[in-house]
């Protein structure tokens, strides 16, 4: 059971809320049979410190929904629970057995930089479908989101220098680490140390050896040695167990052999200028600087900026976790029912704080010159708004309407996006607010709708 | 390929990091046969504002360790991998192949509170078996500890009052959701919204509805009834999707049935008092009141200092990815080679800030009434040090030595040994410390490690 496993074998139907399935039963029972449609989206940046969101996640958020089936072990299990007793179910479970999401799914493409209310996803089926799938879908794209914005400063920070995903040991498990290596790739880096991640999403693997390799010998020349005798093409010497400098300095003098050097530990930015001054000194000017260390976006940026001789950056545990902020407040929130009559409603909610916008909506991104110069969130059936739409329909019927981009292009795409954005935007200390607007008719649909509330509630 | 999967089932030999696999490559082309002995721990509490961890994990890593097998796929991958190019691997393929883990696993028993520099788990193995577990252990034991830790903290908060884990859709993907279900009923929880974990794992499931729920009908009090007809023995009614006090007082008024109400904004502490109020006053005192909305311990603290009047607590975000310090800093550290000869070497590294200890550690715990007093961090071999050890031995050549205790203990265990640390460690603010000392046999073979490696390096 696997997150990146194809339709054809997931097991993910019980990877949910217990509402998800209660809240299923109940529309059951009530006979309700509209179409709702579900719009997922954020509600802010801050106080996060980030100038956009990355979308991210959307691949296996499909697979999940192609795949969806209630299997008899999984309806046994339901039937079994205490939250089912006192009624009888099993008509409610007859249909789980047979169910298929058979919706319409628009979605944000992976890579583009979104902002707070902007749907990434939209999703239109029969009320109980649309309902259930709502826990896994903001699983899958809440992390990959939040970890793609974060490898998307990562990469801003190092100026355009690799950096690598390192953070396997630190993150929320052995998938967590999966889900992260891509979606840090997405958000720029080249490649993660996780092999499996390596092999199931063809990612670039990366990696040499650890402090405890040289441990392992009483000598750290002869543990040099030893690893470039069985990796002669692709040694990176590991020079901080004892002394940083000293050990540059005898690579140099007894002419270890090595493609790269790593730096784990000390200050960074000025051991990087010395050990390339003995480098280069000593005539191995083709060796590499490799720096790893509890970095971050802010490290990196701090050690560009004092001119350090880094080449390229592993950067794990920050990465993963998205330490400085590390969930994303997606939501999947109902903005509109359809009914069989093709009566239309408009549900919203007066929650403090927790304010709605009802309607489909779309994205409307307008560029000035090579830069974008801000959205407008629109009604889907709009028409005439100048700039390119950003949600696109991925999903009909259930099936996906054509074969997502391999992930390198994805990557591209997203490096390229975030250039366009206004530098302002890209601002790692302190970012620009990107102008993000409604239309008139999205402002005045939702004015309508609570209006209506209040005078229901009169 | 679940982190749950019994040891026949594992599918996950290359769930690692890749330089697992260079050093293992690496350590077999250098014909080393010496036994290492690896000790995973932490290195500090601050600041993250934590008075102790809860080791948790240990159950998974176990499972991973029993049935860690590369299969022919897993070996062709690597065998196609650049980092493998440029030397004849086949030699340590075909070791790979027949590899099992044989080592001896020594850990503090799951829900057990540890401090910094105390073992949770130390493993003795053939240095190629021992090195390649490194991330996948480093993997499972850093969350769950992390978010047992977490959960403890808000265990104390409630005071008693039970919690229930509502993070899925905000984990970091979906298995870091059921790990984090599993870790939080350790530390507490009683139980998860996670309808896998809950079938996975034997926890309690729950969950009624959502504002999608009563946003898809016109009435407010026809959606509440319509779920009591489908839930008559389960209904807990989300009443602030309008008006949490106008709900409740149609709910006396109109005798709307339900067990429990749910908040989900605003003053929770000041709702849940108006609420009780008006439930108790209309002959309601069995309706049961839970809170949700970006809870963590400290909100919870504040509510129950201010007297609320909420009977459960369901905690989301901030439980499952322990928001305010979302990575467990454990690390895996190389203290001992034991040499085909009988020979032994302490390995030490100088890494500036990351000083090692050497040596097989035990950790005693001292109690003083019916408090623990402190704790002694020794040499495994010592003997006669007072308090109770912490670390049992678990695994033999490969094999557990008994099944591990029901996740009902477990919990158990981890509320009574939290309630015996000194009031002042379990201070949710400002934790004191807990005395832990090392003994004068370890600080002393520590002082002769770097004394000889002083005098080698001149």
């Amino acid at each position: 059971m696997s997150v990146f496993d194809p339709p054809a074998a997931r097991r993910d139907a019980l990877r949910t809320d217990l509402y998800q399935l209660t809240m299923a039963a109940a529309y059951h029972r009530a006979g309700l049979t509209h179409t709702a449609t579900f719009e997922l989206f954020t509600r802010r940046l801050r106080p996060a410190r980030r100038g956009y969101w990355i979308a991210a996640g959307l691949e296996q958020a499909l697979d999940y929904l192609e795949g969806l089936r209630f299997r008899g072990e999984d309806i046994d299990f339901l039937r079994r629970l205490p939250a089912f007793e006192g009624a009888d179910h099993e008509d409610f479970f007859a249909r789980l057995a047979a169910l298929r999401f058979e919706g319409e799914v628009w979605a944000v493409p992976e890579g583009t930089p979104v902002f707070p209310w902007e749907p990434l996803l939209r999703v239109s089926a029969p009320a109980l479908q649309a309902q259930i799938v709502e826990t896994y879908l903001l699983s899958l794209i809440n992390f990959q989101t939040l970890i793609a914005s974060k490898a998307a400063r990562v990469a801003q920070a190092t100026r355009g220098k690799p950096f690598v995903d390192f953070g396997t040991r630190r993150a929320h498990g052995p998938e967590a680490a999966e889900l992260a290596a891509r979606a840090a790739y997405v958000g720029g880096a080249v490649g993660t140390s996780n092999v499996e991640a390596a092999r199931r999403l063809g990612l670039p693997a990366y990696g040499t050896f650890a402090h405890s390799w040289v441990m392992s010998f009483d000598d750290e020349d002869e543990a040099f040695r030893r690893y470039a005798e069985a990796f002669p093409q692709n040694t990176t010497l590991l020079i901080d167990t004892y002394d940083t400098v000293a050990a540059a300095r005898r690579i140099v003098e007894r002419d270890l052999p090595c493609q790269a050097v790593r730096l784990d530990s000390g200050d960074l930015a000025a051991l990087s200028r010395e050990v390339r001054r003995i480098l280069d000194e000593g005539g191995r000017s083709e060796v590499k600087i490799v720096a790893s260390s509890d970095l971050n976006e802010d490290k990196i940026d701090a050690m560009e900026r004092a001119g350090c001789a880094v080449d390229i950056y592993g950067v794990g545990t920050e990465l993963v976790t998205s330490k400085d902020w590390p969930a994303l407040g997606g939501v999947y929130k109902l903005v509109e029912q359809r009914g069989p009559d093709g009566g239309v409603r408009y549900p919203i909610k007066l929650s403090s704080s927790k304010r709605s916008w009802p309607g489909r909506k779309q994205v409307y991104r307008r560029s000035q010159g090579a830069l974008y110069a801000g959205d407008l969130i629109a009604l889907a059936d709009e028409e005439g708004h100048p700039g390119a739409p950003l949600l696109e329909k991925v999903l009909e019927g259930g099936r996906r309407l054509r074969p997502s981009p391999p992930l390198p292009e994805v990557r591209e795409r997203c490096l390229a996006e975030v250039a366009r954005l206004p530098e302002g935007v890209r601002n790692l200390a302190e970012p620009a607010e990107y102008p993000v607007v409604r239309s008139e008719a999205l402002v005045a649909l939702a004015e309508r709708a609570y209006e209506e509330l209040r005078h229901d509630a009169r």
